[in-house]
């Protein structure tokens, strides 16, 4: 595989508004975009640190992704996304070195990017996304 | 606070050797340094990916920050880093915002760097490291 930077760092929030504001106030980022994905049952807010961003992550429902994550392990840090070219060759090329994806083929993510997601047994316990974006 | 960007991620793994392995074959990055910090009673391997490291970490003891948190958690991310100037003013800064301080005073850690933590309670369940790099 071929990981260009690390697109974002994923951090799950039971409080989106005092998360926010704990980032802004107290760490000196700023939030640039809040955006919801309905089909992940999720809010996000995005803040740009150097090359990265953070991504802060609600649950809108209890059975969200989100949601379940804090229930089982509490807030903290969700995933790590690396920024790609080529994604769906990517995919290939993990698959073939026996990574388990969780998605096979790239999907719409947050802020238009296309996504995908390797499965965490794969990747030592790591929930890891790649990111390309073709805009 | 003034957050530069960030230094590195830090990943609690249970077999170094071949968890580098694995980032080295599959994910294609490459380990460029491998350093045992015998007071946090762990081993640490890195790899660079754009402006940001990744820092596997493996305990050396079941006693060790890191073996606790395995056999509570699992691997997957331990905690994030972000490179700081003034790494005391920052940590005045962080207390006088009523953030909870791991690490009152600068220390050593990995690759040299001046260091400190926050406690997770203070940061959305986020293990945060400060880094200062004076040489």
């Amino acid at each position: 595989m071929e990981l260009n930077y690390i697109e974002h760092i994923g951090i799950a929030v039971k409080d989106m508004d005092a998360a926010i504001k704990f980032y802004e106030e107290v760490l000196g980022l700023k939030c640039y975009s809040i955006e919801e994905v309905a089909d992940q049952k999720v809010r996000t807010a995005f803040f740009k640190i150097g090359q990265t961003k953070i991504e802060l992550l609600e649950s809108t429902a209890p059975d969200g992704p989100i949601g379940k994550f804090i229930e089982k392990r509490g807030e903290g840090i969700h995933h790590m996304a690396f920024a790609v070219n080529n994604l769906e060759d990517q995919l290939a090329d993990a698959e073939s070195k026996g990574v388990n994806l969780i998605d096979k083929k790239p999907r719409k993510g947050a802020e238009g990017l296309d996504i995908a997601f390797l499965h965490p047994k794969s990747t030592n316990g790591v929930l890891t996304e790649l990111c390309e974006n073709k805009g």
